[in-house]
């Protein structure tokens, strides 16, 4: 089987694992002492041109929801897409972490949520007790349905949510491929455009079990760290997780596997232009292929169907690692198919 | 002024005080251990035609979230109207007492839930860990719009809800006026058509601070005592709470009151049929009245704007004392405005 | 029976069931906007002398766990004694409503907790994410065993307390006995002593369902309002909260009623001196009684053994109308025993 | 610096690292569906000879929380040791992933329960909403004290937790320390002895970031599954996680690591025998030093003090990797000091 399941079915990038086994001897200090962790905020701060604070953690399921626990009340409400890894992806975790926020829901092709929109859904609710408060807007980006925001785009949101007094918390999961794919830099697409919290994805693009919380202002960072800990996300050899994170950003792998994983998608893409459900903007392809098409991929091409069940749709994925040959094949199979 | 803005407003209708002040006497030993608690099992199961468990709480938000909590487990979610109260005017209390679960919004107008749109959203939901899991269905009878369930749609929902292995909870708040409207039995509109749990109201239509949870299956009681205590509705001198509710029924005033409320408000809605922006079936009326009938009314009269700020909509309430003048004076102007 | 087992097994005091009769006809705005929910903070400032905000709900348990959510977060513990009421009766409320904070037990006499007691059990507590933190100490005023805090207690506890950045809370289920048995003023046992928040018993000194959460730093009120709503606490038809509230204040029954129980609890207490295991400051009165004469008092008698099973100790309580021919029959049996 | 904070300061054992390398390559199906991960079963299964049931974690923490709320209903409660990890150093895990279950206390010399003291303390509940109840025991071994529990002394504490239908949970960080310093089997220390369900502890003794949750009882798993992906502690490169805990059970290092770390210990004890304030079982050694010697020892070693402030007790913790001249030079001190 040749797999695009998703971006976390590839293996870890040899550069982290060798930064791994260079730190690998000798004491360090637990739960965060070690230089390793320590060293985090700077090399974050490097990347992102700016003084953040920067926390590991083991999932993305973890930073998200620790992220917005720090800033949404459990009387308050977190708006999001319809279609977010945050509300369909998670199991509850945001909110398990925040003690039952809500996550209150915006639809918008792509995966996106437009200014709009968002303003229509906030019309909703009121300034009493009878109602949850809205207290945070989390977008994705790249999104689930691989769609990019632009820098206006962003801004455009983040005025309308700070205008409420909202936080803006952004899932960046696949952080890199968004900004490769626009060829703008990591700060233009965070914190310049309006972005308080960031949850910084490098394991499925060449890490192993550590993600980032980054914090774009060091003096909002509340509770964070008690509730990391509370919630069994505070590692105790903690030098495996930073450094994780510091090589991904440091030896520049973290814009090399990206890269990749777009052009591989972007292939994928092209072969069969006319029957794509969205544009392909990032490593996620989306089709429209139907019952037909998809029992016919599925001898050969690992994938997951999409949408409602029986919609016909179905989602390809490249990671860092993909083989050239297996998107040969796929784009083979789909001109012939389309 | 003259209020149509809730019937929460309202009085409490005398035969209960008098019921109230007639116990009010000698020792009861307390959280339910006394007669008139012992008794509610009894009284409700005679009104209903069946065996049930029956538990005062304090509030219609404590009924709601405890009847679901008791069913729906953290990663559970609780599939319900967009409009309904449990998701608008409880301030994420389900989400409070279930410990995190999720409510998922279904769309359709008069707030109320159809079979298909039901059907619709559940394909959203996989069996695997990812996402919560579908476990109960809350409608509420009468809807926030004043609609009624028939036993027939109620039935329909409550076999798809089944046939997933959810239950199926009504927010009875305003249940006495669903009853009353479709001159059908409270068995028929509950457990006979597959309602498992009732928030069963009596505040707004009559009560003072009491409301009943009714397990239509004795043998689901689950946890639901403990949870009660915990969130602080166990009230010690029971017999206040358990006297207004025997007394609801057993006096008739249920009847007699939701009668009343729901012929006044058909007398608003005969008013201005043109401008009535839903049904009347109940004891509320909503119409699209624009912003300047909206403003001349406010002179006179107490009423919600509804929806979203500047919808233009406005929602006039009906309870069991609401002085018949005061509806004259609002169907009089109503047909000025009309 | 002749019931001494608690004083909430009593009636309603008839000058509060007057009360409510007297308002009970027209409209009056839901959810705390009539005007006896909004005369609550003034009537209160005044028997405080101070500026106060004060919150019904429906339950002591309620009371202290939203007084007590509103102060410490979830990774905070409350300093609170072994036998409280918040460990040991209300089924884990408190960890509820504040999502999952630890309660810290300190052990002491009377249940009572001194000064010296409370500075060794905070030595335990580290300023790491490793433990939770000291947020709030809870005292018990007249303690679970009937005992009293002094003006000068409090403030030594106090002390230890803000100086470690804690708040001070008072479970005051039974406040007014404290007050009366020390002739001091309300105000000398609460916030010139140091409590920042107290639980203003009402129910079990006459009341039928309403308890008060006083707030002595009227700033310092945080997110109560919504925790309450959100908890179903919030009562809709609020005039029959407050005009418990401010009847007990405004007629004196709470001090006529407390000095009633507690002059009958000293009667009980001198009829059998000797066999005390606390002294008998208030309305509660424990005697070790060993399994015989526990025996042979509950042929008549209603009251309940106390402390672990077979510790053959028991607890007598008296209310505001315990009947004298019940305590004459109670000291009778027991010079009897003795 | 010579370091003796804890075995969780230790590099990763190059037998794991090695592992992870060799299975770095190629797609492996995400969330626990590639092959290492749906080994577990088998390998736990083989060690513990019986049928089990394996998820992986990130941390202790989450180890012993997700067990602990498998089978802890909010409203019940864990007994466990006051000085017990779960109390003391987790910032309230338990509590935040129960939803609010509270964490009973017992004492006894060396962090170890006794089964009288066991008994005591439940007999402070009782079986009625008002408190809380006993579900679930949480016994550690190795404890954090550095004793063990004999399978017999183990077996008395089920008897008395089964028979009060509370489960037997055991926080295993240490579980390799305690086996090999008995020379019993794994199975004879746990299911045999009556335990329920394990955190099985690979981290300290050599692992990276991954501990496993052991089932004893394949048919209870429950709901796990769900609150350990809501927890975010789901990975989705599952293959790193699950080969750390198949190669320390397969290699044999779980036995040769624990061994050397005991033997450490041991010749640390040994060095000083006056000054161990309780007996030295495993890798952990606790003196009583007073200020004076902690001050000394601190200038060239790492350890933490132990107890409240100014206890004058201290730790030394050997790991699998503790250099041998850094024990020789404690031990060297100690006996000067001694």
């Amino acid at each position: 089987m040749r797999y695009f399941k998703s971006d976390n079915t590839a293996a870890v990038c040899p550069e982290i694992l060798a930064a791994l086994a260079t730190a690998n001897h000798g004491t360090a200090l637990a739960y965060g002492a070690d230089r390793w962790s320590e060293a985090l905020d700077a090399v974050f701060g490097k990347f992102f041109e700016t003084e953040v604070r920067v926390f590991a953690v083991s999932s993305g399921t973890a930073a998200n929801s620790l992220a917005l626990a720090t800033f949404c009340p459990p009387w308050g409400t977190v708006l999001c897409h319809a279609e977010s890894h945050v509300e369909r992806d998670e199991c509850g975790a945001p909110e398990f972490f925040t003690g039952g926020a809500k996550l209150s829901l915006v639809s918008g092709t792509g995966a996106k949520i437009r200014a709009e929109e968002l303003r229509a859904r906030l019309d909703w609710f009121e300034p009493h007790v009878h109602g949850v408060q809205p207290r945070a807007l989390s977008i994705t980006q790249s999104t689930e349905r691989g769609a990019v925001y632009t820098a206006a785009e962003i801004r455009a949101l983040a005025d309308i949510a700070h205008g409420r007094g909202m936080i803006v918390h952004m899932d960046g999961a696949r952080f890199a491929n968004a900004v490769v794919a626009q060829d703008v830099s990591p700060a233009e697409l965070s914190w310049k455009a309006g972005v308080d919290v960031l949850s910084f994805g490098v394991i499925k693009n060449g890490g192993m079990n550590a993600e980032a919380v980054v914090f774009f202002d060091p003096t909002r960072v509340g509770d964070f760290e008690f509730r990391r800990k509370r919630a069994g996300q505070l590692a105790c050899k903690g030098r495996y997780a930073a450094l994780q994170l510091t090589t991904y950003l440091e030896s520049g792998i973290w814009r090399r596997n990206a890269e990749r994983a777009n052009r591989l998608a972007a292939r994928i893409a092209a072969a069969a232009p006319g029957l794509l459900s969205v544009p392909a903007e990032t490593n996620q392809v989306f089709m429209q292929l139907g019952a037909q098409r998809i029992a016919a991929l599925s001898r050969e091409f690992g994938f997951y169907p999409w949408g409602p069940t029986g919609s016909g749709e179905a989602r390809f994925v490249c990671s860092w690692d993909t083989p050239d040959e297996d998107v040969d094949a796929l784009c083979a199979q789909l001109r012939t198919l389309a």
